[in-house]
Order: C-alpha cells, then sequence, then structure tokens
C-alpha cells in the first residue's frame, strides 16, 4: 500500500518544490521569473502572518504535489479567510487522493488558525479539478472579474 | 451638473458608512453583527497594511456609494494584488457613474501603490452589475469554490 | 393606459415583421439574405406543423415585438416540445411587458397543442433578456455546443 | 485490434438499443415509460422526416452506444439544422473513441442530408462529457431556459 504523507514545506525542498509548481503554472499556460520563484520560496519558509505557506505530499517518499495558502482580510468578518491558491499533483499519480489530502490539510490549518472559511478559484473548465472540487468543496455563483491589461 | 466626489472614509462618515454597506449587504441577502460593522470600520481608519481601506461617493453632498478593498499575497507575484470586495451605489442614482468613479478610484490607488492587478467578484446573476463590469474590467474563466459549511 | 395586443403573424404584417425582426438579428450582430427573409415569412403564414409560428407584439396600434416558435420531436417524449427561438421587443418600449405577454403567448399555444413544455436559449451575457427570463422561465444547467465551422 | 463499427439502428436491435438508452438516461437520473421506449424506437426505425434517427455503435460484434439526432427548422436558415440529442457510450470502454465516431457519424449524415449545422447541448457540469465536446465541437456562449413545470 503506498503511503501519502503531507508535510509543511521546508528549506530542502527547493528544487523539488520548483520542479512541481512550474508543473501547475504550466498547467495555466503560465511561468514567472526566477526573482518570483526566490521571493514565493522564502515566503513560504517565514513567519510573516499574511504570507503563503505551503505543504507538499510525498508518496512513497517522492514528492508528488503541493499546496500554497495564505489569509487575508475579509470585510464581513473579523477572523480572516484562507485562499488556497496554488494546488498541484503530479499529473502521473492523479487517482492517490493527492489533491483531496492536500486540500484537507489546508482545511485543518485553517481550524487551527480560527479561520476556518477557506476558497479557492478554478477556471470555469478544469474538468479535472472540478471532479475533486464538486466532492471536496462547493461550487459557489461568484466569478472573477479583473481589471483589464494594461 | 451633478457634482460626484470619490473620497477616502473619515469617521465621521460611521452613520452614512453603515447605512450604505448594510444596503450593499441586503443585496447579497446577508448581514453581519455590531461586532462586525465596528471592526471593519475601525480598519478601514486604520493604518494595517493588510487591513481593508475603503472610498465614498458623495453625489451632491450626500453619500451614495462605497468601496472597500485591500491588498493580499500572490505567489505568482512580488507585490501584492488589490481585492476589491465590496461595491455598492445607491440603486436610487444608478446611472450616474457611481461605481465606475469607485472602481477606477481603486485603480488609483492600486497603482500609487505599485500593486496595479484589480480584481473582485460578482454573482454569475448579478446582471446590473455586469452590465459595469463588462465595460470597466473584463471577466476571467474563473469560478469560485469553497469549503461546505460546517 | 397603454393597450397591448399579441396576435398571429398575418401576409400584411411583413414590412413591421422584416423592421423588427432585423432589429432582433442586430442585437446578435447577425444578418440573414432576402431568401431567408421569404423563406421565413412563408413559413410563417404557412400550415406545415414544424414550420415556426409566430405572434407580433402591438402597442397602441404599433408593431414593437415579436416571437417565433416551431414544434419539434424529443426523445424523451412521445408529445412534440415549442422551441421559442426568436423574441424581439422594440428596446424603445422596454418595460412595458411585451417580452412577458409574448412568452406567455407561446406558453398557451404550447398547452392547445398539447405540447407544454417550452424551452429557449440565450447568450450567457444577454443581462437584460435574463432578467425577464429568470422571472418567467427557469434556467437549467445546459449549455450548448457546436459543430465548427467549416 | 478492437473493431468499431457505426450502423444505423435495426429493429434487431432493440433489447441493446434499450439497454443502451437506459444508461443514458439514468446518468441524467431520469427514466421515460414503456410507452416512450416504445414510440422512440418506433420512430427512429420510420422514415418520418422530422422524426428521430439513431446509430449504434459496436465495438468487437457487441453494441457499446449510441446516438439519437433529429432535424428541425430555423428561423434563420432555409435547410434545416440537426440537433444532436441523446449520446451514450457505455462507461466500461470509454477512451475507446466511441463517442466521437458517433458524432461524427452525425457530422457526415447531416452533411448529406445538406443540412451541415450541428449542435447538442450538455449539463454545464458534465466535465467527462466536455472534455470529448471542447475536441470535436465548440462551446457557445448559449445557455438553456425553460418553462417552469407546472
Amino acid at each position: 500500500m503506498s503511503d501519502l504523507v503531507i508535510r509543511p514545506i521546508v528549506a530542502s525542498d527547493e528544487s523539488e518544490w520548483r520542479r512541481l509548481w512550474t508543473g501547475y503554472l504550466e498547467f495555466y499556460k503560465s511561468k514567472v521569473s526566477d526573482d518570483v520563484y526566490a521571493s514565493t520560496f522564502a515566503r513560504l519558509l517565514g513567519n510573516e502572518p499574511y504570507d503563503p505557506k505551503g505543504f507538499l505530499a510525498v508518496l512513497d517518499g517522492r514528492p508528488v504535489g503541493l499546496v500554497h495558502y495564505f489569509f487575508h482580510r475579509h470585510c464581513w468578518r473579523i477572523e480572516n479567510v484562507c485562499y488556497l491558491q496554488d494546488l498541484f499533483a503530479d499529473p502521473a499519480i492523479r487517482g492517490k487522493g493527492v489533491g483531496r489530502a492536500l486540500i484537507e490539510a489546508v482545511y485543518r490549518v485553517a481550524d487551527e488558525a480560527g479561520c476556518p472559511s477557506v476558497y479557492w478559484t478554478t477556471q470555469e473548465f478544469n474538468y479535472a479539478g472540478r471532479m475533486l472540487y464538486d466532492r471536496i468543496g462547493e461550487k459557489t455563483p461568484f466569478i472573477k472579474y479583473q481589471r483589464p491589461a494594461g
């Protein structure tokens, strides 16, 4: 039986973290500069309350997934809410419960922080993701608008 | 000709701010406790970098709209992004450009902060809002999921 | 008080019908050839059971709106269903109940035909239309796909 | 290598057709009466121009999928359009190209009829279906509304 461990990202994870996060960014046909890799990794390891934190999913000793989350204010609440921004599981190991375990780890850390409200966004046509999200979360009627690019 | 001024919310605005924000919350068939009114208003007036700030729209001397926004981290960027959370224009004065002026004020403050990326969410069926958002922003393919209620 | 009459389209309506239907097609940034105008108008006046039929809305003696509908098979039913394809109310008279009266006329004719199931489609971003449709109909989770253009 | 044949439904297919169509209806958490099974099967075998027709997908001699389609009027065109109403592939054999082959068979018969415009609808959350439809068709911005149930 395979052994899945979800644990906080630590400094020695940098190269594996970079590989997995790159896979996530490529899924969104996106990329970021080395400065952003450096800045985000430093924030993940730091202690600033509004900076992102993250978990790594390790299956049989091999990093196979990650999640990034952070807390932010919400005008309708006193406590913060938790935004689960990035979620990735290596496509080669889909179906092993890695995505679900990563989301549930965020649910737990949000509960511990006293900020149990967790949300995320996804592209309407991310069918594989939504198959999971419909089971572990609930779709809201909210859609995202953004300021047009300069 | 009517005179529309967009200006930061100040302490003496509390009762008018409360009236307008209540209108907004009612639009979403929601309400918040007095503690939340107190906490959010205090944050709007404070100086914490991750707390919400806001603008009031004043038409011919009368407060007729408001916007709340705050900055938060984004793993894909070094600088923060700006989340425009609450936007309200008194339905009685719709069509005067109040909503647009409030959003543009947030665009300006985001630029000044070096965080030009601004976004917001809205319910898919908020037709009146989307008529404006399609002109001043752009719809993304992102939809929001949330952790199911307890 | 204004006087709104919904009545079947007749041969002498051709020029007014053409004016109104052109308005509808322009709303969809579309146009059709003279052959299509001629063919569709002839079908509206004919007796073929699967051809489109239509109503004109006449407000204070002036044609201000139209609807086209037809019946078609449905594999899940013995009786046909009614597809309300085109609905138009002169934008200048919006808010007079013309759209609602036209849809309700189709509901009645569908009932008389023993085919009470009526449906229509609309663009997701047709906000003005959807404000009406949410009151008089119900949104289904169905979205439309089509064969790609040649 | 497996052998996939798409062929018109014939009278001797009734029991296999019934089994497959029942699977489709169950996917939509629906069912129909025996009268509807009888009526629809008779129409599939008949020659009425506005009645549904269908194809069976046979993989290695075993019926594994079906499609129903029919033509109907369209006010914007002289020729009819083709509505692909029901599409089903046995979940046990997904990934063998059965759905795609059935849709392409409808494309061909629509071309032969001089009515190349083919469309279908699907529930927004039919992720497995949409993975195929995004490859072989194109999503339109049209959503379906219906008359509320009596």
